[in-house]
């Protein structure tokens, strides 16, 4: 079986994002105001929107179930206050569970988090508690700077995040640290500041002791990890200098990276440095890179690829990236999966 | 001949720290406050501070020339205003262009300007002027965040910057993109800031047309571009998405990269996926990580090993990276050279 942990519903039917926009109209002027309940999508407009788009693409490349969580950037979670984003997490995160439900052999989903600026992340625990308990998730998606490119929210090591946490473990449960969309100009969303997130994120746990307080937490970091295995000599160095561990004992029991990087070389680099049991497949299909290569003739995020053809990786070690890492990360999937003998 | 092309004065004498220090305090209590002609550094201390350290580890790892510039960590725009960052530019610029005048053969330098935040960058041209016509600078160093991790400057592609490019398009000279000391929690300054603001200048690039308005405008990303090569197709594909021409012909023209990678997969991506011509030597010695990769026994900073090791370059390659493309990219260093014979 193979298993894409980082899908988004980037696809999802036109009715969500002009219900979004009356809500933010509604922001500044009420009488704009969106409820959930105008919102109106049905079955039919799903099932077009992912049969012609992710699960299509599925079939065509051989992935098998993708874990699917709303549109990263979509999340925005600096748009209004708590009320706001509790809305729009409770909307997105339906559908997406509408869509596991239609086609539970292809969609698992992951839940985004109502995060709110300067709001305590416990405010978000109702949400993730329905979502696993309610709606079958089996991750969440961490926004570690739900300003947007600002980074107000204090580093993910601060106790501030620990609820959230504490939640993780009592569910046993990932989180994909992602964030959303940059609202400061000097950030592209796509092309800086996810990747930017990704290795700050990395540098965060480096710099604390997070993983003390939390030994079974998991945290994956995707687009293959941002900058960090490009420099992994310098991450090796640096917790050298500050008198940590190695990283392997001091943040690869509980860190984890995706294969979502566009090119053979980024490939045959992450499986070169990183240990097969901290690299997940993943393509973030259908996401910021939706074109083809001239080089090669393929997608770019046609991720499977690189991951057939890299040479690094045995015929034991590609089970482990394409299935086994994804079980034994997200266990309420491997739970789902036994279940149905698989 | 080696020439490293990133290197920062890291060792300077203490009474350099003391007297920001006291610049610093002078700022909250002006009773405390420093002048320039109260610092005194005898050149004893500046040949003590260099051959303990840049001068023996560029003799036993065997480059012959440094591209000196103040430490990048200390230029800390963020600190005080125009006027505080003005003396302490002055500062710094003239003790690397004493060192550059007491080991003529072996270093070089390169300015920081006095940038302040919220204040206009034609206020670092005198400084500029001074530091090439007089103290024979070859390049600078420019901050694309002089807020030191709130990112509150325009993009390096809106005009705002212009008057700084135009002045180094007249003399020629390139601009290394490099941030200073973090301020925000958020981001460690070596392991997060540096990288993601090395990724960030090079999508503000791709993004815009900055390279139209100046055909001959020359920037150097250091620290290898950040998370660029390793996610070389994803960029390739921005680009495409954003209907920008092939980074060849859009980017690579006017931007290049530095070998500030600390071990030898990246070295091997680097020079894997980043054209020759694009790619200039360096080590960033004595910098961030100074300690020895057990993996091999030697320095991680010791790039110029991997540089040796890398089967992706050929003789002549190497040539470019260690000689030829510095004096193409530094044309005054270049003409500097000739006018020795070399």
């Amino acid at each position: 079986m193979i298993i894409d942990v980082h899908g988004h519903y980037t696809t999802a039917p036109t009715a969500l994002g002009a219900w979004r926009d009356r809500q933010i109209a509604g922001l500044a002027d009420p009488s704009r105001s969106a409820n959930p309940s105008d919102l109106t999508i049905s079955d039919d407009e799903l099932r077009e929107s992912i049969e012609s788009n992710q699960l299509k693409k599925m079939k065509e490349r051989g992935s098998d179930l993708t874990i699917f969580s709303p549109r990263a950037s979509f999340m925005a979670h600096h748009i209004g206050n708590f009320q706001t984003s509790s809305s729009w997490a409770a909307i997105c995160n339906e559908l997406c569970f509408r869509v596991a439900q239609m086609y539970p052999d292809h969609f698992v989903p992951a839940a985004m988090l109502p995060q709110s600026p300067g709001v305590d992340p416990a405010s978000c625990i109702p949400e993730l508690v329905k979502c696993v308990e309610q709606y079958g998730n089996v991750g969440i998606n961490l926004n570690p700077d739900p300003s947007g490119g600002h980074w107000t929210s204090p580093p993910l090591t601060d106790r501030y995040w620990y609820r959230i946490y504490e939640k993780m473990v009592e569910y046993d449960i990932p989180a994909m640290i992602h964030v959303s969309t940059s609202c400061n100009p000097c950030f592209h969303t796509t092309g800086a500041h996810y990747l930017n997130a990704d290795t700050t994120a990395f540098m965060q746990c480096l710099t604390g002791d997070l993983f003390k307080d939390f030994p079974t937490l998991k945290f994956l970091i995707p687009h293959g990890g941002g900058a960090v295995p490009y420099h992994w000599g310098r991450f090796r160095g640096l917790a050298q200098e500050l008198k940590k561990p190695l990283l392997d004992e001091h943040l690869l029991n509980n860190i984890y990276f995706d294969t979502c990087v566009y090119h053979q070389p980024g490939i045959d680099l992450l499986t070169t440095v990183i240990p097969v049991k901290n690299i997940l497949f993943a393509s973030e299909m259908i996401g910021a890179v939706r074109g083809i290569d001239p080089t090669t003739g393929h997608y770019y995020d046609d991720t499977k690829r690189y991951v057939e053809a890299t040479s690094r990786l045995s015929a034991d070690d590609r089970h482990l990236v394409y299935e086994g890492n994804a079980r034994r990360v997200f266990s309420r999937l491997d739970a789902q999966l036994r279940k149905k003998g698989l």
